[in-house]
């Protein structure tokens, strides 16, 4: 019955299919209770359950400490880049930043809106083709934290290690590579990550964060951006978004099903492998980050004559392989492929990328 | 098909059934393009159709003067209790708050974190049963805005008119009374609310801002929370909400099929009228709100033995009428009864209380 394509869309990004379907089997009514996990109290037995649940898979998947308070937010990662600073910073302040490309840079520019940044370490002189070596990174004493983009979404560049930043906190951006792979949490302070590439619809941000960071929130931050207000209140200081915290239940419980974060790592391993050789083989098709540098989820890749674009993305789409053309600011092309895209759909995208170079012959 | 029972919960609150089925028709394949509404880019054309639509219908709802912009948030209304004084209140300035309830204390308590407030009126005095008339307002010249709540979703009280309040921006919570009859937008500085009560589910957060306040945010005011930014950038700043503006698009759709808020104005007074008029007829329920001030989507009322609560309450569940406890903080037993709430569903509560009265005998 399924007339679902190929979608290798960036964010809000494909979803597993047998989640919509038990989203959509239960839409009216949930669990034979007479109404839709949307019209449910967040207070009720009902829903406090559906969260807890969600919570403790989370928990499992990534084995997160029992030291580490686990939040469901709202207002994606870019409001994340002023709580980090109103929560952690102080007034007069100061923090260090990695600059990797468009998201860490959004994430600098907010921070220095709230404090002193010290950009630790740039990708810019490698045209942020490469990610600085921990040597070349001047980290500062009075930073209250090192904040770092381990995937850029948009350049397609992703960190294989974890810095070593001794004992000041290490906060993450892990929206576009959390859950693709498993984790060693207790190296961080924070992590978060907007829902919409790994962990549900959007509208809902988790934030996986270690509890003596909690309470030092400036005077000025709003109540609802505190997240010590938002973890003494289980994420519930008001109503949080219901059917986004669902949804990513059922998304951790279908993680588990496949055989948790280890066995994610194999098949994304595969799936990335897969593409990035048909690029790398070809004559047409091309990929500039450095390769210990690139991105297992965000493959961004150039055609040699861009006047192809078109004619390509076309061919894609006709094929049902959707949501290819690069973000606005680098051109070209990319194809995300997140937990939810399968072997399949690369498998599809790279006989189709074949196909196309031999017509252009 | 339908085991759909009759759910009176204050939010997130029941949504019209023929919206849920459109919605589960097409959850994994959005008319006909192979991927779910939810796995599509904000910023693909598919999308902004849809959200370019639910805000036309949302301005053809409620008349929506062309100087004033809709903003699609996150966050809820508790995050726009700090927002409001960030975007329109100087950093030594002040604003007039009225006090009727629960909510507008929240309201109050987060604005008095960011400059002075003057409870220019409050409902203290009269056990908060009754709205305080407009001659006993004390209103201060010095005010950035005047807030106040039209509707109190908890205590069950509700202004049947519009403040007059010269030339000072009038700021309304409108969260569980918007959409239930016309209104004159024209009256208002900024209307807000969280859509989960009328408009769709939680995680969403609707703004009807005019034009010219916007553009003054303060300073320290995070980017995210700056009204004028979401102007400038539609509400895709970041991403948005998708699944739940698309939601809402389809809940004004169907109002409009309903005919409109004039006829919801119908539906929603004989609603009221044949509830109320249960409650007052009997010697077991009552409802201590003024009558001129009586909510018409909140209904909050006691059985004159809280002792029998707990049974009333079993007898509802066993007949399909649920979420009827009344708010923690208050007691006793509350229905709901937003515009997704038939007169079927008021007509069987009534019955059942009827039936509830006479087997106490």
């Amino acid at each position: 019955m399924s007339n679902r394509l190929f979608n290798f869309c960036a964010g809000p990004a494909a979803l597993p299919e047998a989640v919509l379907q038990q989203a959509q089997t239960e839409l009216l009514d949930w669990q034979g209770k007479g109404l839709s996990v949307m019209e449910m109290s967040h207070r009720s037995e009902e829903f406090t359950s559906v969260a807890e649940t969600a919570e403790q898979d989370l928990r499992d998947l990534l084995n997160i400490p029992s030291n580490y308070r686990v939040l469901f937010l709202q207002g994606g990662a870019s409001q994340q880049f002023a709580q980090i600073p109103l929560n952690f910073m102080p007034e007069d302040g100061s923090a260090d930043y990695i600059d990797t490309g468009i998201w860490s840079a959004k994430a600098i520019e907010e921070a220095a809106r709230f404090g002193h940044v010290n950009v630790a370490a740039s990708a810019k002189a490698h045209d942020y083709f490469a990610i600085p070596g921990q040597n070349d990174w001047q980290l500062s004493d009075a930073a209250s934290y090192v904040h770092y983009t381990p995937n850029e979404t948009i350049g397609g560049l992703e960190f294989g290690w974890i810095p070593e930043v001794g004992d000041t906190p290490l906060i993450a951006d892990m929206s576009s590579t959390i859950l693709s792979r498993p984790l060693d949490v207790s190296k961080f302070g924070m992590i978060y990550a907007g829902a919409q590439k790994n962990i549900g619809p959007s509208g809902l941000v988790v934030v996986i964060v270690r509890e003596d960071l909690l309470g030092a929130a400036r005077a000025s931050c709003p109540t609802m951006l505190d997240y010590a207000v938002a973890a003494k209140n289980g994420s519930m200081y008001n109503t949080p978004p219901t059917f986004g915290w669902y949804l990513a239940g059922l998304i951790f419980k279908w993680l588990k099903e496949q055989g948790g974060l280890e066995a994610m790592e194999r098949i994304n391993k595969v799936k990335q492998q897969t593409l990035y050789r048909a690029i790398d083989n070809s004559e047409l098709y091309s990929n500039p980050i450095n390769p210990a540098d690139r991105s297992w989820m965000n493959v961004p890749f150039r055609l040699a004559d861009d006047r192809l674009d078109k004619l390509f993305l076309a061919g894609a789409e006709e094929r049902g392989l959707l949501n290819l053309k690069g973000h606005r600011s680098v051109g070209g092309m990319r194809a995300s492929i997140y937990n939810a895209v399968t072997q399949q759909a690369v498998d599809a995208l790279v006989a189709y990328m074949a196909e196309f170079e031999k017509q252009q012959g």
